[in-house]
């Protein structure tokens, strides 16, 4: 059973190669009657778009959507939404080398045990490219929780050993998008970006880390008891190339916590939360980062995510081809040496996936 | 719509609350013709139940397991296979005080605001006693991982300030039992015996943090691009209670490394790992936590999961009742102080139930 | 992958063997808040069960249902909600002669080609007995129908060469629970009775057939373009044992019509339906059966069910064992002669699950 | 939770609306290494198509299929196959009438009262012309079944008051082709030729009926207890446009039949069915249409779809508009006057997609 499809309710399913004609995805479960057009999903897709810095990938890639269904005179009609990115600068030329060679890290040589075929081309089905349909079905996600106010915003917090506490900050996303690095902190992003240059010139490149935080959310979202409104963040982000760790609230910085520290203690609120009797209720900490029992409290959600270096590196690599022989690599062509700056639309999409499913999903509860 | 079973193929449908007659589950898809009797599923129960040592609940909970359906004359049937496990020492009474209100970092305003009224005798269906039916439905997938010889083993790294990183040691089941915290360094599992004595006399708890590894792990399994093996075991371990952080590989760790140090290079191997074509490959090192794409790679799968202190202290504490007035609350009864050692038994479950599901997902790839 | 659970969101999962310890099942998605007890389940269940009259099986099943979990204080908690059946008149020894034995036209065969092993005890999962089940959840299911007084009503329509035409009568429960044929024209159902009684005397069986009715259903359920009301209903009906028939509104009977005859014109309504915008309007006929476009007009929705003549008759039999060797068959105990008079409740119960999803389904659309 | 997507497995995702830039699909869970390129799609996309002969819609439709994923080389990947079929030959000008009129017996009125909103030209999303994205899909799933020698073949047997039962002849694609309607009896076909030609001169349409075999089909297939194979037959015929009746093996012909009469005997076969053990069985009658249990016998499969009159007439009809309001409509354009005949190849693809699923679904059994 294959795994293309996120989501139960606001559901996204995701196709194509990076080296095919194109890519693109179908939103089911949309609701109706919400504004939609191709200029709101681009404006998120230009922002996942390599070759907008020096820092990125010099890759040309337009990455235009076309709306191919679901949208009827500038409005959601309910039905679903399909839409395609053209693969417009696909060189497959320049791939040959790795018919039948494993880089490193990559997901070369598990497709190929996976499927017993592969479509070689700059990573066919694996390729990072194939989160741009995220992005885009992301921001028609989004289009529905911006009807309820409720914000997604990340950013990168960590590059190597240099990181940023975003929780001690007020994010606000026109700070983020003013540098680079999409760091919040402009002095750290200037380290970061001398960092980078120095991987950079080295021919390798870092791991990093993405901070995201939610805010306005309603109370009440999240399924128990596998579907904890954490859990399903946790698969979404893990389920990006290269992501591979996830935490909540305190998460790993909780272990070395008290309950007596860690407990954040409930109290009354003068507004009301988010409208619903038995909301009127506030937390003096947010430890929980916004889940008690897998539902969200009303509190900001806030989560990381870390991502390995990337595994395309400049530097000469050994490795193996398909029949076990020895093999000196050497990649050419165009990559990013960190993932987080353009990661960073990739986490707010799938976030905003997550709680779109949520939102809709509640509706059937209560 | 409610999240309360797991799995695609393989699945757990999970129900009951902590003072309710039973809590219980249904496993459906679990292949027929396997050995299964109750024995087996009791042995794993059993690890998990508290009362076994000083450190954990003195809470004395039988946790009986009955078997309902499914199995004839000691094997499986294909159908689904029901079980329960009664609430034999539920004394709601003792909860009454706390009817209105809600206990600090629990689930008890969460419930009540999701669903508008809530089971408040011992948490209900939020109480860790529903992870009861998480172990009992792992043991169910385990036999069928058995069969593939595939190993499934998880201990306690980390408490409070100590910690052990298990990826420097050989696990063997035996030694990790051997010693109440399920620490697989004795030295260490001292030391954490001390810090828990101290902070059970403050009335306090703490953070904890469990390692899992998979062993004889075929590759091939995990779905691209949303279902990828270890954005599954995400999701499985957020979903158990209090667990608010999961890495795979270095994770978190790997954020400070250099593409040129994390790449694991392919090297051939003699023995041709799985059997498959395409599988006589095997790499040198394995910071990629078995996984390359969200596919499994042959070699280990290891993770991490962290565990927020217990909520339940016998501190005072002030919080809130449904009202919004303040409440200082003093929580009587059982509690453990420390997670870790009884999840490991969950970590396990889960962690079996996810491979469990993925075997059976791969056969319908190839 | 199994099929033991029914919906998308208000769900229902059924377990046990009829000569198993227990049958039973797990309602999940039941939104909370809503009354629920024991009593309300048996009355459903109390239709359902045998040796009611001398029509039916003469085996005493109590047929008692014990709920689970998922009820606090006489209300639904929104978690999920488990019952049991225990299997009290289980007498396996009865069924011995049948380890190796092919039944003519029951699933013996082919549970044992797709299992590789069966309980051939009464048919074990394949058994009738399973229905109970289908009847409890329904009653469940019933419950959120009433909410919205929405009502499911069937009955027999067809026995033999001897029918009925349900849509010529206001239809009743009272009058239809009056006659033991559940035949809502009380001069029919003695025809009716009357041509059982010989074939009984036979000791044969026969084919019949069910008319299902569901009034005040509101407009705009059903979802284009897989899951239509329609569709859904002809799978939960196909799924009922021996049923292999399904149609709506003039369904086969329509094939012969012309457009314009069959075509229902739409005419102003001065109630207004639904009571939502655009649900002013009704149609003068009904030859659609309610749906239009797979989704509900707001009209009565209406289909019968056909179910094939009861494979258990006590005249002698020709068949083969399972290594293919002839066998003369003498099928003993307690066997209905006709399906109808009990499936009334079963296909109530199938229709009322279908429609307590769709109804939830669509909160998530507007 | 909207419905656009069939199938566990093997599933297709359809969207587009019959008057916007294309219609299409993505089917995931095709295994890799399958051969498939545009021509095989294409190939059964030219059989659904309008236009081929006088007895058919007019229009114009090119209906040409282009594949935008999942296949490398002319083989599946095993990733998302994603295909769209432009709508060159759409004139919503032609449509402008019905923004707010709702022509009988279509869905014009339900898709309004569900959505709020809907695109009214040529019945945007409720289009017949959808059934070309199940078309190509099921041609998809074909190519599956070739692998194994299954064979689905459906053919026209009934229009107005004609018919024909095709259990009775031997059915060849090349004769069913032969004519216009589909039907395997070139004299009964002469006949509905006939009363077609009155039909449509009357500005009239008619109901009619299409009958479908599968052969070849291995025993085992069908999911226990809810998702029966009949049942999810039944439930994708009756998903498709105008489709309202459905019946397995002797279905509502099996009413009037006792049981000694229905009963199929098992009897010994010499060559051994599908070659698993415990099939070396078969029986010598088949009413039970194949299935047993839900399960396939290994036996043909064989079923029959009822439809409804084309809700297009060119005749004078009264309806109303959104406001209530009495108006006169002449429907004018190019219509079917009777659905069979091309409806034969979507039965056929349909019986593709489910049969394919529960080929995959086998698989995680045994």
């Amino acid at each position: 059973m294959a795994g293309n499809t996120t989501g139960k309710i606001f559901r996204l399913t995701s196709f194509g190669e990076s080296h095919g004609p194109v890519i693109g995805g179908v939103v089911d479960g949309c609701p109706p009657g919400l504004p939609l057009d191709t200029a709101l999903i681009q404006q998120e897709l230009d922002r996942r778009r390599p070759g907008l810095s020096r820092l990125a990938s010099s890759r040309q890639e337009e990455d235009k959507v076309e709306l191919l269904s679901g949208v009827f005179e500038g409005m959601t009609l309910g039905s679903p939404i399909a839409f395609i990115i053209r693969n417009t600068d696909s060189r497959p030329g320049d791939y040959e080398q790795l018919r039948d060679v494993y880089r490193p890290s990559h997901a070369d040589y598990t497709y190929q045990v996976k499927y017993g075929i592969r479509d070689h081309r700059g990573g066919g089905r694996s390729s990072a490219r194939e989160t741009a349909v995220r992005v885009a079905g992301g921001s028609i996600a989004r289009v529905l929780l911006n009807v309820q106010h409720i914000e997604v915003i990340a950013c990168t917090s960590g590059i190597g050993k240099l990181s940023v506490d975003p929780r001690n900050l007020i994010l606000r996303r026109e700070e983020i998008e003013s540098n680079a690095l999409r760091c919040p902190d402009p002095f750290v992003a200037a380290e970061m970006e001398a960092y980078l240059d120095t991987i950079r010139k080295e021919g390798d490149s870092t791991g990093s880390e993405v901070f995201c935080l939610i805010r306005n959310l309603p109370a009440g979202l999240g399924e128990p008891v596998f579907d904890k409104f954490g859990a399903d963040l946790a698969k979404a982000m893990l389920s990006i190339n290269a992501c591979n760790g996830f935490d909540i609230g305190s998460g790993f910085r909780g272990i070395s916590m008290k309950g007596s520290e860690h407990n954040d203690p409930f109290i009354p609120t003068v507004e009301g939360g988010s409208g619903r009797q038995d909301s009127n209720i506030s937390t003096s900490s947010n430890h929980a980062g916004g889940v008690l029992g897998g539902i969200t409290s009303g509190q900001d959600v806030y989560f990381r995510c870390s991502f390995k270096p990337v595994p395309s590196i400049s530097k000469e690599q050994q490795t193996s081809d398909r029949l076990g022989k020895p093999v000196t690599l050497k990649i050419s062509g165009r990559h990013d040496s960190c993932i987080a700056p353009r990661a960073v639309a990739v986490v707010e999409a799938m976030a905003c996936l997550v709680t779109a499913d949520h939102l809709l999903r509640q509706r059937t509860i209560r």
